[in-house]
Parts: structure tokens; sequence; C-alpha cells
């Protein structure tokens, strides 16, 4: 099969039978905005959803269950805000003590609306010595405490169970350096991820990370997160991009690790403590971060495939032939683009196939990576590995193909409940358990889908139903989770675990890790005031 | 300035002004052995300095110093071997238990012979449960234990101080599984850096990093010192590379973190703690680390600059124009230059200048990397950035160009007594340490020197005078490493504390860190076996 292409970049399209492109992705104008009921006055809160210039219907959100009532936990012996405490807290962040109900809901509540805390008070402090100041008074009153930045985390582990305190770093948004020669940001906790990509692109520089929330997330809370998001297969993991940290221990100590060297090996990297440790181990308030150069060229193409098989051996071509300039690979089956196309009206520009591959690439040079991608093309519809792709000619065209993989989301919770997993599989296993999953539940689902980073063997496996159902709950689990734990897999791959998959860390790591978290745990926030009832399992 | 240049790679050659290549540069043929008095019978030591294909004249080295004669260190109170000991070890591991003082000799004594240990017992392992009953049997006997790699550290952290029993890992040293579609590789951790790479080039793969001391060193030793190196600017560190760990703790529990897999979420990242943390908290029996595809093409160049600001441009710029393909931006000064020539006879290619940049560039298409390079220098040549540069125009040429960095310490173990420092500066400010010395020290110094990775900010700091002269380092110490904390910068950016350095911690990092770190010990080992006197400061 021979591609029919247009001569050359970058309006070229290609296909391995005409007539390919049927009809105009639609996409909408404006970035979706939401209101929640009792979010603060007159504020919008913006969907972590909403990106790349997506659209959906805004609906008037249910009232969401209380934690402590839908998961039945226990309160831990802390104590309650008190008279005093909010008068203490009101002379360490004058006019920033936040107590009105109606301004507390939108921090009480996950962006999911499948979390609810009952938090009395928000702390909005600005700098490292107020976090300090609050974290010492809470120690020594024994004061929970639940640190939130954007508040867009997929496990809950973001809002308060019971009524923690929630110290938010949303005042916390101040860059402090950058040095151009180097790349490297120095930055407040707070700073949100698109404005700090938004003030690089100003220098030629970009951020190592991109996420859908990017609108609403904070750095300090990616990096809690260890979020990885749409460039990990370029830039990699935060535990290599992230160079220094500056924290405050729960005690109200301040560890500072705000380097901006790429290299110190003097002692332990205490900064990989708190690296994905969720704000359990201490309050992440500034930032260190090594930031690549913006590439000059970016392309994204979308191929259809005819089997999971040709999806890998697509993937190992791209990464033989594209090498250096891969920057993303995800995937997603038929049942995703049938989803999204019912759901949300959007259409492929690819023939129904099995299963799409997105890829996109990054280089200094537009002609040079146009020839490589060129050459891939003409290499992987030869071989028969993809049956037809479509190259975004211009940045819009990107943003729908983009629109086609990162709204699949949207579309799912569209569909009816929808249970979610984020795994981590070896890579030749990671479609196994969409398959095995639809044979296991049959008519009791609705949709049994898959898709992901499989450039990262990150699989977002979600089924569907018309509404939530115990029984299809039993059948899910643990029956995923041992699946995964069987070949070896993350049963949370990117999202953490946070209040939601607390309990099923065993199923990852052994007794002995679990035993030396807690230990670290306990070593480091002895009272354990910071972000309770998260990460670790509830112990007996 | 216009380059003259042979019309096509790979043959092609530039210069600002013709003539440059003056003299060949001249390399032994054979890898450079040593045989240390008293090394394992008949055994032959490969000196970690041995490289790309270069050569030097072997001399008997003198006897060194036991090192707690030397730097009066107090031995702290373990147990000592004893028969019954000696019995239980050979159960343990029959016929692995060395106790001949001819044979202990090359794993008491570092390869810079500056430290000397007077072990009685090496074990050597080759299972994890092997190395796990050996750590339950000295944690129950106190006894002390020293983890020993390919014994190729630059600060004195793998030999023993004193008497601890050394545990080898150099018969551990098979290769797990290798997924050819992810390009993880999981192995024991005695595996040497250079025949891993070797497997992994016969599957066009190659490791994600490289070091001078690779016939030598232990993937397990890299791990443990969190080693740089040459590919760090391309691939990181390997906190993001290094997927999973295995690690003995003190008391022999195995913790299994061996996951093979990019993205993991679930708890704390424990094997951060293990990484660069020198052994002193667990001993890594086995890594999961993600290799990169063997580039398709590989080129080297080297540059005269005018001066270290021009340095720092043409890094930008090499940044900007050569983008993903860069893979190493390395800098040596004028004085550097001399001795390499001087002292073993290697001429460069380029005209005497202040200061040299060697370029090395990985991509997978020849044709691309060639034209950007090609770019590259008639920006650099054209502005002046560079006044002169040679590009290799095949392997053979590389590995010269190569050596001329890569020789520079040999050079300056053959000037004198050397004093050296390893440390990461802001790149803007990292030669202005040199320049201070030099006037600081006026001709009370032989050599005073600046080289190293400066794509990393990392500089490699060296002063030679004709004898050790206290004076001298009265003079540099602690100038240097005040200087060094006075811009934020590391004392030791990529060798570790080991023993030597352990003191100097402070100026690093903060007294709160300093404090973690001793807790994290304490928590992990609380008895101190495992590599005691090494990394942590000296508890008063």
């Amino acid at each position: 099969m021979v591609p029919h292409r247009v001569p050359r970049w970058p309006a070229w399209l290609f296909c391995a039978s005409p007539g390919w492109w049927r009809t105009a992705c639609t996409l909408g104008a404006s970035v979706e905005q939401r209101r929640w009921p009792g979010s603060p006055r007159g504020a919008r809160v913006t969907s972590p959803l909403a990106c790349r210039g997506c659209s959906s219907t805004p609906s008037r959100a249910p009232e969401v269950t209380l934690t402590q009532e839908r998961y039945r936990v226990q309160r831990l012996p802390f104590s309650t805000v008190s008279k005093e405490d909010l008068a203490a807290f009101e002379c360490i962040v004058p006019g920033r003590v936040v107590t009105d109900p109606e301004e507390l809901e939108a921090s009480n509540v996950d962006w999911l609306r499948t979390f609810r805390g009952c938090s009395k008070v928000l702390l909005r402090p600005r700098t490292t010595e107020e976090v300090s100041r609050i974290l010492r008074h809470c120690h020594e009153r024994n004061l929970a405490v639940n640190p939130q930045g954007g508040n867009t985390g997929m496990v809950g582990g973001s809002v308060p169970v019971f009524d923690e305190i929630i110290l938010s770093t949303a005042l916390m948004n101040q860059v402090i350096s950058f040095q151009s020669v180097s790349g490297i940001l120095v930055c407040q906790a707070g700073c949100i991820l698109e404005e700090l990509n938004r003030y690089l692109e100003e220098q030629d520089f970009i951020m190592p990370l991109d996420l859908g929330a990017k609108g609403s997330c904070h750095i300090g809370g990616n990096v809690a997160t260890n979020a990885g998001g749409l460039r990990f297969l370029r830039y990699g993991s935060l535990r290599g991009t992230v160079l220094g940290l500056e924290v405050v221990l729960a005690d109200g100590t301040i560890l500072n690790c705000l380097t901006s060297l790429r290299k110190d090996n003097t002692g332990y990297d205490l900064k990989q403590l708190f690296i994905g440790s969720e704000g359990t181990l201490g309050i992440i308030t500034a930032v260190s971060i090594l930031c690549p150069p913006k590439p000059e060229a970016v392309n994204v193409a979308l191929f259809g495939c005819p089997g999971f098989a040709e999806v890998l051996k697509t993937f190992s071509t791209c990464k033989g032939m594209l090498g250096e300039i891969l920057s993303a690979f995800e995937f997603m089956d038929a049942e995703c683009m049938q989803l999204v196309r019912h759901h949300l009206h959007l259409a492929s520009p690819v023939q129904e196939s099995p299963f799409y591959v997105l890829v996109e690439t990054s280089g200094s040079s537009a002609g040079h990576d146009a020839d490589k991608l060129s050459a891939f093309l003409e290499r992987a519809l030869g071989s028969g590995l993809v049956t037809e792709g479509s190259v975004a000619a211009d940045q819009r065209k990107a943003k729908m193909l983009w629109a086609l993989r990162e709204r699949i989301t949207e579309a799912l919770s569209r569909d009816g409940y929808v249970y979610k997993y984020d795994i981590s599989l070896p890579v030749e296993r990671l479609y196994d358990i969409v398959t095995d999953l639809r044979a296991r539940l049959g008519p009791s689902a609705k949709h049994v889908v898959g898709y992901g980073h499989l450039g990262d063997g990150n699989l977002h496996l979600n089924v569907t139903a018309e509404a939530f159902n115990a029984s299809l709950l039993a059948a899910l689990e643990p029956y995923v989770y041992e699946w995964t734990a069987g070949q070896q897999g993350s049963v949370s791959a990117e999202h953490g675990l946070g209040f939601k998959k607390k309990d099923v860390l065993g199923y990852s790591k052994p007794p002995a890790a679990v035993q030396v978290m807690q230990q670290l745990k306990a070593l480091l926030d002895p009272k354990g005031i910071l972000n309770p009832y998260k990460t670790l399992p509830t112990q007996a």
C-alpha cells in the first residue's frame, strides 16, 4: 500500500485509501467553565478537563455525599479548630483566613465530585515562613491539615475527609528566578502550570510536563502527586526534572533543598521523599525544575491500526525512525472513538479501525521532522502496520486530533456511571485486560474501553454502566487489581493513591515496602497531621 | 568568518583558518591494565581511567597508608569477625569466603590509592537470598559491612576504613530480562556497565549512562553513587531512568521494588532512598533501568573559544540549533590542553585557544544530524563564538577527540600532587572560581585548571603542586567549599561524599536536611553497620 500524499510539509495529508477526511472535527471555541454550587463569590471554576480549546455543556452538579458517610471513615483524634486557633491564624495570615461555608464549599469537594469534606477553615499563606508558622501551630495543637493546590486530583487526595484545615497554595504564585542558559526555573508551589508554560514560552522554553488540568493545577501539586501527563515520554519523570524543593515539615521546620543544580550528590536526596507523597510527609512551598527549550516544530498525526499487535509494532517503528523527536505515543480503541463520536459529536478523520494511535513529534527542525515523519509513514503504511492516517497541517487541526484523545474521559462520563482504573502494565500485555474484562463482564457492562499513554505503558481502563451497580463493582474489584498484580503492574500509574486507592497499595508493593513507608510517615509526621486518611493503607 | 568545509558528511572538516590539523593525536592501542601489588593471584586490574582505547605507562604503585592512621579515625564498637562467623559465612556462600590477605589487598585499597582498610574477609554472594542471609547474620552479630562493586569510586566510599566485611557484588552479574519494545533492562547489581552496554547494543539499545570507569564499574555501584557521567546531558539522571530496585536492608529484609514500569505512583518511591546513598541505607542487589535506542549517528566536534562568555553562548546556540540531538557539551581550559599535550603527547587538532569545547550529537538520522551540525558551525564561526573547530570524520577520530577531554585526569596525576574538587555551580559562574583561585594561590600552585560537563553545570576544579603542601591545602579548604556554598553550589556534583567528603556535606545542605538524613540512617540501619564512616558527617 503506497501512501497518497501532497508533496510537502506542512500542508500534506496522506491515506491508504482516498476520501478519508469525511467530516470535519467539531470543536467549540471557548474553554469550559463550570460554576460549582456555592463556589467562591462569583468565581468561575475551570474544569481540569477543559483544555486545548474543548467545550461541553455545563450542567448543575448534584450534591456530593460526605466522604465520611459514603465510605464510613472513622475520624482520627485530632483537635478541632477553636476561636483561639482562628485568632492565631489571623495573626499569621491576616485577612486570608476563610471561614465562610459558601466560600469553603469549592475546596471541600473534589472536581470529579466524588469526595466531600467538611473543613471549617481555609488558609491562604503567601510565603514559606507563613506556612511554617501555620504548621508549627497545627503541630502543637494537633490539628490536621489538608494541603491543596489546584484541586484537580483524580483520587480524592486534595480535599479534606473530615474537618482538616485546608492550606491552599493559591497565593504562593510567584516566579522566583529563571536562568536562560541552563533553563532552570525556580518558583513558588502555587504557580499554575499553564501560566508557567506561558512565561517560559516567551523565553523559548517550555515546562517539561503538560496535563489536561494545566489551566488549574499548581506546580506544587504536580510535584506532590508526581504527575505524569503528555510530555512524559519525551522529557521523563519529575523525579529527573525536579532539581530542588523547599518543603515545610509537619512541625514547621523549613527544609530548604531548593538547589538549581543539575548534579548534586551531597547526601541523601531528600526532595525525592516529597515527590509523589501527596502532601503526607511535608508541604512543598517552592520548586526548582529543569525546563527544555521550546521545540521549533510540533507535528501531530492520527493513525488507524488493524490490531493491538500492530499498535505495538508501530510503537517500535516510531521509536526507531522518529527517535529523539517522538514526544507522545497515545492509543485508543474503537469503542473510545465511538463514544467520542456519539456523545461529543467529534468525528475522526481516520476510517473506523480496531485501534487508533496518536503520534506527536517535537523537534528543532521542521524540515527534518517532516522528513522523518514521512519516512515513517511510508514504512508503516507499506508494511500494513497502519491502514490509514491523518497528519495535522496546522495547529488548529493538531488540537482537533488531540481532542479525540483528550476528551475520552468526558465522553465516558456522559455514557453513564464510570468505573475508572489507571494502571501500568508491561506494554506487551497492555490491552489483554480489556479483552479479558469484556468477556468476563458480558452485557452487565455498557462499555469496556482501553486507551492511554502506550509509550509509558500506562492504560486507562474504563467500564461504563447505566448506573452504579454493586455486582458489577464486585466483578471488577479486586479482579482488576489482582490481574494487574499478576503482571507485576502498578494499580496506580500516574493518579496516585489519595483517599480512593490507599487500600490497594498492597497489590503493587510488598509488605516490607509498605512497612518502610509507614515508618517514614511516622518519622516525618509523628502526629500524622499532614493529609490524614490518604496514601497509606488504613492501619488495623 | 566562513567555515571552509569539504562538501558532505561524514568526511567533512572545517576551520576558520586553514592548516589546523597540525599533528595527529597519539593514542595507544590497548586498554591500560595495572597490577596492584598483592592483587588477586595473577589478576590484572583494569584502571577505571582506561577508556576509549587510551593507554599510559604502568608503574609500580607505592604502599598506601591505612585510612585509620592517615585520617586518625576512631573505630566504632562493632564486633570483630570470629571463627564462628567465618563458618556461618561458609555455610551461606560456600567456597566464596575470601580470607587470604593477598587476595584481599585489591579490595582494601581504592583505585586512586588514597584510602586503605584492613578487612580480613570478603564475601562473594551470587543471589539476593545469600546477601539477605549474610546481612541477617551481620546485623545479629553487630558486624560492619562494606558493600563493594567495581571499586572505582572517587571519594573512598567503596573500601573499608577498618575491618568491615567486604561484600562484593562481582558474582551477581546476570541479566534477568530485557524487553525490546519498552527498552527496559533488569539485571543483577554486579553487572559491569560496559558489558551491559555491549549486550544492549546487540539489540539496538544502549545504557543511559556512560563513564570512563565503564570497563570495571558495576551497575549497582553506579546506582548507589548516582553516577553522572557522559550521557547525563542527554538521558538525564539515574533518578529518572532507574525504574526499580531490589535492595537488602541492614537486618536482611529484602525490599523488592524491582518494577519494570515507567509509571508507578503507588506510595512513596522507596528506591530513591537507595540511589546515591552509597550503600549506607541498604545494599542494592538488582536494578531495573530504562534504556534508550542506540542512536543511528554519533558525531563529535572540538572547538576553540576565545573566552568563557563565548563558551556559554556556544552552549546556548548549541541547545537551540542542535536541540534534541545534543548529547554532550564538555569544556576544558587552555592549561588542561597544555597538560594533556605535555604529559601524554596528545595534540589538539584545534589551534591554541583560551577554551575548548567538545560537542557530541546522537541522533536517528545521519544526514539530518550533519545538516544541523553544519548549520550550527556556520553560525558559531560566523558570529565569532568559536574561532576554529574539528569534526571527527570517523569513529577513530571521535575517540581521539574524546581522549583529549577524558585523559585530563591522567595528565593531571602526572603533573604532581593533585587537589581535586568536583563541584556544581550556576553555569554562568562556572569558571569564576578558577580565575579567582589562580589569583589567590599565585606561584604556590603549579597549575589551576577547570574542565568538565558544562552542559550539566559540573566543574572539575584541579590544582597541582610538586608535592603535597599543607599550606596550599589550607589556602584551598575551606575556601573552595565556602566559595561554592556562596553560589548555592554543590561541593560534590557527581562523585558523592564517601569517606573523603562526608564532613563537607554542611556546605551544600542546611542543618535541618542533615538532621533528616541522620534520622533516615537511624531508621533504616539502627546499628549503623552498613558502610560506616561514610556519607554522613562524623557526629560529635
